[in-house]
């Protein structure tokens, strides 16, 4: 039998990427990427030139189909592979990223009727406009015991698929009531695929509160919110719930000609971009815990039955691997920090990278590497946008204690990135504390493998080796494999996901493994940021919210 | 009789000032600056060429002589009075800045022999390098009660005269042998002027610990230290102690030659630069508080009694006005604090600065006055260069709580001035709550004339009307009112120094009222500063000593 292919495809923030993979071993034969025309959409309308209030973060579909349009004949044509030889698509997109539709899946905002109407269009997941029904929903179920607000630990995100929802029912009814659908942008994509209208299970489940056996929050749930949004999931969320491993349909007639994909080949089960690197890292037995190190951290164990561990964001049956429990946790904050720290950089360390053509984020990093742990005297909370894990809480706020005369940018620098391992290193206890086994650490992503520092300094923080995947293109590769599991083994790819993941996972590019003399100093640090952890985060001082209300 | 005048003459650390003044009101007539040719010498030895060591501040006394007989000729030139109407001169000096000289008063660094030795030069008051031989001096005395370290509040600074002087006899022997004396500039001053070697008390007291009826420390106090030294009080500080209002003696035939005086004129008590400003801006009865806000802030309050009130730096008696007993405490970091703002601002800022021709830390303030009370979302504390009141401990060191992604660095900066308003607030409270009265607040120096914001905002946490001085010259006005009372009536001058304030201090400039609405947003505030201070502060959580363990 002649070589089999997959390709993945990731869309992310502002460019769809696609690759094609090698099914025996990963191995990535091309790729290709564009950029979305219109990027995101967050100060004027097209067409209309409205200004969009704050916070407010659209994006035109148009884009998605004409990025795929141009990612699939490149791909394919670069890796000079026949396209007999492609048995299986995968594709993962941003989330709760959500279309207003109509029944046979035009977005509203393709029809000039609706066009001028900013709720018609696709409202992406940093889409933030929503946090006053977040919140709304949030105090709604404050202190109570409800089994969908359980799967976010009882607060929801403004970024999640009930909020943007009812704000659209609120704010606009009108285009509520056109749509026939507020379909995932990855769903929508499989759609256009397929032809077949199909949820992704771990999308649905991580954004939409779905939960196997239950479905997704009842009618009374919506009504204790408005009576008028009851029917909200039987009415716009329409499709048939496929899991990982599973198929969405096959490629059409149509799509494959509009594409040039080979007619009939798998489509894949939509899932988040965030959660499909995991098998791109090779994560496959209870135990192994995968992080992303992006704007923000996430961070995935594999378990085998239901935990309920407080401060953890969620467990998600089948949410990361196929018949594993995945448990879910993560930091608000990581690149975010760094960013700001390089926003806020002095004069003369501008001066200083602009000289050696090096971004200012760099030069801090370097300047904060030559420093010995503990040398900045600062101890820091990374709560800058909040703590998602262990206390679930947007109010709390970040916090630097021991500055002086002579504290630096780089020592903040440091600080910084200390933080967000104590962080990390407080979701490990919490996972060890309640049973869990952390066998493996794997990483995949820019950071893990353009910053050797902040891996070795994770790695001394936490006392465990860190796996950084060789991959830049985690998720799409993800994409690939989950795509040749699809396939199944007698298209030539593997019976299941975790033997896919065995054969296709990425290799590693390299090991950190912790240092004795540094850990034992961290060892010190943690216990301070512990100790500030507890004091300002579980009520010893409840500073942070008297500020937030001070500042009304 | 014709009108009077007298001089003052105030040594700063980068110049000397004289002004000449109206006796009957304090109006001032002229005034003279001369910088130092050698300024501050802290890199290289002049002469030798030898590189100085970190920490190390060396002045050369004779840049004190030049700026002398250039200032006093010039201002009585300017002023176009007859000599014969100067009735006194008053002068003071940064402190504890200490000569090592011979006997007759010429400083060793004058001598070929010995201009070659570092320290044989002038130390002056910010000379940081004897800060291992504070911490000895410290480490002997931690806890034990000690009437002379009582009156540090059982801490004493690196920039006092004990450390130096221990640093010379330890680092040159050599030096400290041929020196007959180690003599403050400011006396020092005084015996050019008057050929008579005097020691002013308040310098005294403040510097050297001297205490009323006891004296200097101990033969025992110093034998704790090093036997060696048990007589260097003895040995190497003479001099007859003179108050405040009493004469140092008189202007010499020599010095009137040399300078340009009339001859016979008294010279008054020599006096700290910090505390004198006191006197022109019209302290006078108990419950008159003075601050002054530069580097660190310092605030002198009168009263009837000696008071031991834990955490003031010290309760000296004639310590400010004759005949009342000084309180004084203060914060180690004020204008320090904003210089670290400045310093560390972000390029942009440092750009539109630059292209409005104003100094980054103006623009700072102004964006910092923009926000409401609160509106930063922050509260800090003013540690940055550790507590001098009321905690008393320069390990502990600066927090900043509510950080977020949108902190902006003019967020910081009003925190910043906030928590130095708040650090001021325990000062107030602490002096109150022991039953001292605070009837006036009256302020002088170049922030509270140039910062109305900053003025207002400690109106309103301190909920205290604030008079700011209309002088410029706060100390050297303070010197010629000094002066006026030396003089006498019967030369035209006052009887008393209460008497020569009353006539001469300056006209209040403008009284910045406290807001009751920002006053009952910064109440909130202020109970979030006074909580975090005592967890921080009084071993709640020493995780700030830790830190600094942990740095090694």
């Amino acid at each position: 039998m002649s070589k089999k292919y997959t390709i993945g495809v990731d869309f992310g923030t502002l460019s769809g990427r696609a690759v094609l993979v090698d099914v025996s071993d990963g191995g990535e034969i091309a790729s290709s990427v564009h950029e979305y025309a219109h990027g995101v959409i967050d100060s004027v309308l097209p067409g209309t030139g409205e200004s969009l209030p704050e916070l407010w973060a659209l994006q035109d579909p148009a884009d998605y189909i004409e990025t795929l349009a141009s990612i699939i004949p490149d791909v394919i044509k670069k890796s000079g592979v026949d396209k007999k030889d492609i048995i299986g698509i995968g594709v993962d997109f941003t989330a709760c990223t959500v279309i207003p539709a109509k029944a046979d899946g035009t977005p509203l905002s393709f029809l000039p009727e609706w066009a001028g109407n900013r709720h018609a269009w696709c409202k992406l997941w940093k889409h933030h406009a929503a946090q006053g029904f977040a919140d709304r929903i949030n105090e709604t179920f404050s202190g109570k015991s409800d089994p969908w607000m359980d799967t976010v630990c009882g607060k929801m995100s403004s970024e999640a698929f009930l909020p943007k929802a009812w704000q659209i029912f609120a704010e606009a009814p009108e285009v509520y009531e056109a749509a026939d659908m507020l379909i995932e942008a990855c769903d929508w994509i499989n759609l256009l695929l397929t032809g077949e209208l199909t949820v992704g299970y771990v999308i649905a489940a991580y954004k939409s509160c779905y939960l196997p056996g239950r479905g997704y929050p009842s009618r009374e749930f919506l009504s204790a919110l408005d009576p008028r949004l009851c029917d909200l999931f039987e009415k716009k969320c329409p499709g048939r719930i496929v899991y990982p491993g599973e198929a969405a349909g096959r490629v059409t007639r149509e799509a494959a000609m509009k594409f040039g994909l080979p007619e009939g080949i798998p489509v894949a089960a939509a899932v988040p971009d965030a959660h499909i690197g995991a098998f791109s890292a090779g994560l496959s037995e209870s135990g192994d815990m995968f992080g992303i190190f992006g704007t923000s951290n996430c961070y995935f164990l594999t378990g085998e039955n239901r935990r309920v561990i407080p401060g953890i964001c969620g467990t998600v049956e089948d949410g990361v691997i196929p018949g594993k429990f995945g448990y879910e946790a993560g930091l608000c904050c990581f690149g975010d920090h760094f960013a700001w720290a390089a926003k806020n950089a002095p004069a003369e360390y501008e001066n200083e990278a602009k000289e050696r053509e090096i971004p200012v984020l760099r030069l801090l990093i370097e300047k904060a590497s030559r420093l010995r742990p503990g040398e900045s005297g600062l101890v820091a909370l990374d709560w800058w946008n909040g703590n998602r894990s262990m206390l679930v809480d947007n109010s709390l706020s970040g916090v630097i204690v021991g500055m002086t005369l002579r504290t630096k940018p780089e020592d903040i620098m440091r600080a910084l990135i200390e933080a967000t391992a104590f962080g990390t290193r407080t979701i490990f206890d919490a996972f060890r504390d309640s049973g869990c086994k952390i066998r493996r650490f794997m990483t995949a992503g820019g950071v893990p493998l353009k910053d050797p520092f902040t891996m070795q300094l994770y790695a001394d923080v936490l006392r465990i080796p860190i796996e950084v995947s060789s991959t830049r293109q985690a998720a799409a590769l993800g994409d690939a494999i989950h795509a040749s599991a699809v396939a199944g083994r007698e298209a030539g790819g593997y019976g299941s996901v975790a033997e896919a993941i065995r054969a296709m996972a990425a290799k590693t590019a390299a090991t950190y493994y912790p240092d004795p003399a540094a850990s034992a100093v961290y060892d010190l640090l943690y216990e301070e940021y512990v100790r500030l952890h507890d004091w300002f985060g579980r009520g010893g001082n409840d500073v942070m919210k008297r500020l937030r209300s001070i500042h009304g």
